[in-house]
């Protein structure tokens, strides 16, 4: 009840503060007798670690998987999964001037307030280190999505803006997930650029998630959309959520859109139809700016290291409404 | 786990389809000692009614509130609030031809598909007359919100855009909730001939929550932004949902935003944070268009009556996290 | 969170005071596609009502049920089931002292202190009459088990007692549900007796269920003997739960009882085994005695009028956990 | 989902297998500012801790607490606390036999059929080595609890039995929890004379619970009575729960209990009503008899090592309804 948890039968919850001894996540729902590969899980979470694209974070962490449970002989056991990733490059005394400073944009002040106490070694609890549970949980909720192509792109990203889907979903966009790989040194040289200014930038992400079982979503408050879009918010740099043509509905009138099926997004009465989902996300630049982010330990620009973490929140959302339809069949 | 409930500690559930004999609500979670006025909760209802606003539908229902439970004497009891809503206008030999026919951008498809029945005489549970439900636990809700004003606006309808947020929450826009009074008849004559041609047109919505007491919403998962996205996401016309700068995010330096509080529409860390909070929600043109909308029992424009529902779903989700902050006092 | 919902995936809330205008219950989760009787719903809800055996209260209520919601041409749509009965027989005036009188054994104080208001005009909330939600939502779950019988005896009241379990499972034992029908009268004369004396009485129950699926429950918190004891004991007057061998189990060594699956009363690691379900409850005597008790109005033994709430309430959760297992499949 | 998890406000899941790498639990909903102190949360798992009792299991665990987050400078954080417990005496090879061999009254068989896999090595998920997590959460809900005292004794052991409730709450009746210490060593030859000869034996637990807030439990499904049978329930070798009076309350007139506030063992409608709590709980014979009891790696009775999760499992009901009621007033 305190939020920690998401999901209804594909659930999870998870734990950690930045500068405690790890994060982990607990898993409870996923059936049994799935295929699991410890490689194909680290290959997940070395997708969102830092200290690995330039114009990112320098932080290195190896953010090592451990699985603690729920799975034997390579085979989910239908118990819970229970996945710990140690904290190893902590730097306490980097953040002793934040024990009376209160960030703008942070959780510091409101977290403050809230609990009475706050960690302030670094944002604690609502640092984005908790995103790596959540590429964790979407690995497994990928053994249930074989046939489900989940992918998001970066669409803008400071000056660089891509329109449009990619044409071939499968192609590797790294490191910057922009579709344009032309740009990739530009991208690079911009971010760069940003880091030693001290400064930050926003952008967006397109996530198109095709071949998606129709039926997923329920009629009124649990609508596909709507579950959709509190994953996505739950992000902590979104500030915007759109599905198909989103905002730009707004400028339609009714018999420009409303007599074709594809302008709906894949949803239909907050419930999918089987075509492709596409959705819309506005990230803000990163609150930590000035001296402290000269010091290359944060990102000008999250959204990179975003990408897989928006596809894993998606994958959550679409597993738990598979196992909430087959409940009822 | 069928989707017709919302809320945690303010939780409920609502029931009825559009052809059905009623619609209702069972809302567990109202603190007992509140004092009730079925005069102020009608007038609520009242608000959202069909039949009552020059261009949009022209159906009639009285949706008279009838409690069933819940209250003694003029106050909440603290058990479950029952109240009940009876379909007097409904008339299915409207929608015979519907028998067959799946219309774009409405739930008859996926909802044919995913439970194999429907109620083929109207929208069936995917009906926009669900919302009255929620203006009702909305108005419970407010009981609760003493302090807190949540008002919301027409920020576009077709041509008419009024930018910024009124002086003074409390004035009377009615009856399209347009901030800009001088535009009544235009709009009214817009909505007009939109519904002579059977045509519809979206628009967006701008909500204000001021006085909201800090430290609601929860630091991970249920940070107040994500639950705010689910409940107006959960609206069926709604397609995107953001806070604060919003897209406009995606143009920013954080050197532009990050160093004053006011930008993150009074949301940190997914925490109110006191101040207050704006939030911007598109609506798509409805999808009855054509012969079907030019009998006037549709509405050319949702937003309007949509008003007092992003007003309650705001109220919902507010008094749940005031309960919730509650609990860990 | 007030605790008047039941179920995660067949769920249901109630509502409802014994002196308001009604009592009703919303089921979400029902499957959709099932086929409904009206008349099968009233037989279940006859079997509890009020006025119908001698011995028992002899207050009149006819409960009859009206569907607001969920079902379309004698079928069910999968949209939540409202089912509404009405107050017909209620006589305040009957309870004017109780304004100052707080019973015990009874709710009243412990309301009163916890809610700081309550209905005085009965039990409000903790009436029994809430019960005939529970049957209502029986009735539903029972549409989902088909093959399973549910079947609930009287094994002692007073100094009468059955032991064992009935050859014939099917076989009608109204009105006092004691296997034994030669007992028939001296049970009626030993209830008019009490009644006449205002005394009241206790006794047990002898809960059978046969053709449960096996699989059923989880393996943890939720096993199946857990829910099921949790679904007991939320019957008011229930004091014990107990299943298979039960209390005797503290009598016997490992040696005696460990070698043979029988003893086992059908679960197993929590989990139903595919064998006959055997399950003992206590209830107390009801609480209301003296003078008030020989107005007639309440019941010297509240059991045969409970049968049908507990095997209802075995419905519920054996529909819930098929629900669950069906899900993961 | 899969039954894992337990509370609504104060919650907590579960993981591990006796033959998996760990134990673990993470709690959601601890308050912040509430003092920590490691080593009294090693006292908890210490006292149930097996190889500490002559009598009982041989294996020797340390069952060392690790805290991974949650806690800051010897606080509560209100984050989310996870516990770990490594796994270090398993010995698979004990367990080849059980490969093909299905124990009745184990979960060997259900679970099996249930999820289509099991971990052969051992009890897996159905281990009641699980029941450590139960005793590290009960620390946690202790936090909560300063004024309430909540104690767990043996009152029937084999041929020893103990009727009513001792004077002195306070007193240690270490090792087996019985309260006539005179005793102590029949009983550990007893169970010693038991180990020897591969058999087990059942018995009796007193619960009691002084000093309970009143006011706690919800009037209708979610009733103290209820709450604590299920908490109770879904300990492995449990079979029956009673409170107050229990199963005699079948042998009473309402004339000789009702009116006598004492008989309800401190619950009246649902709610506490502030007086002493007693329940009744019956455990089975361990179901592990003949040659592989003789080794001496299981306990021929599991009642002294239970105590400690009868009391964390109350600790924890107890926390969870604290809350809920303060989120009402």
């Amino acid at each position: 009840m305190r939020g920690n948890s998401f999901g209804k039968l594909f659930s999870f919850v998870t734990f950690g503060e930045s500068h405690g001894p790890a994060y982990g996540v607990v898993i409870d729902g996923v059936p049994s007798g799935l295929i699991f590969s410890l490689s194909d899980l680290q290959k997940c979470l070395d997708r969102r670690a830092p200290g690995k694209i330039a114009g990112t974070t320098s932080r290195n962490e190896a953010d090592q998987a451990e699985v603690l449970s729920g799975i034997f002989e390579g085979k989910t056991l239908g118990t819970p999964i229970a996945v710990l990733v140690r904290n190893t490059n902590q730097k306490s005394e980097d953040y002793d001037k934040l024990k009376t400073e209160n960030r703008p944009g942070h959780a510091d002040e409101t977290t403050l307030f809230k609990f009475g106490i706050r960690d302030h070694r670094g944002s604690g609890r609502a640092s984005g280190r908790e995103t790596l549970c959540r590429v964790i949980a979407g690995y497994f909720a990928s053994l249930l999505l074989s046939e489900v192509k989940v992918k998001a792109f970066v669409s803008k990203i400071g000056p660089f803006v891509y329109s449009g889907v990619p044409d071939d979903l499968e192609k590797n966009f790294a490191p910057y997930s922009f579709p344009n790989l032309n740009e990739t040194d530009n991208i690079k040289n911009f971010l760069v650029d940003l880091q030693k200014k001290g400064d930050s930038i926003g952008g967006k992400v397109l996530l198109v998630i095709d071949k998606v079982p129709k039926g997923l979503g329920e009629p009124v408050y649990d609508k596909l959309k709507a579950d959709l879009a509190k994953a996505m918010m739950s992000i902590g740099a979104v500030t915007s959520f759109s599905y198909g043509l989103g905002e730009q509905f707004s400028e339609f009138y009714g018999s420009e859109v409303s007599n074709n099926r594809d302008n709906f997004g894949g949803i239909e009465g907050g419930i999918s139809n089987g075509q492709r989902i596409l959705i819309t996300l506005t990230f803000k630049p990163t609150s930590t700016i000035g001296e402290k982010a000269k010091e290359g330990r944060h990102d000008p620009c999250i959204i990179p290291r975003a990408i897989p973490v928006v596809e894993a929140m998606a994958k959550v959302v679409l597993a738990d409404h598979l196992l909430r339809q087959n409940a009822y069949r």
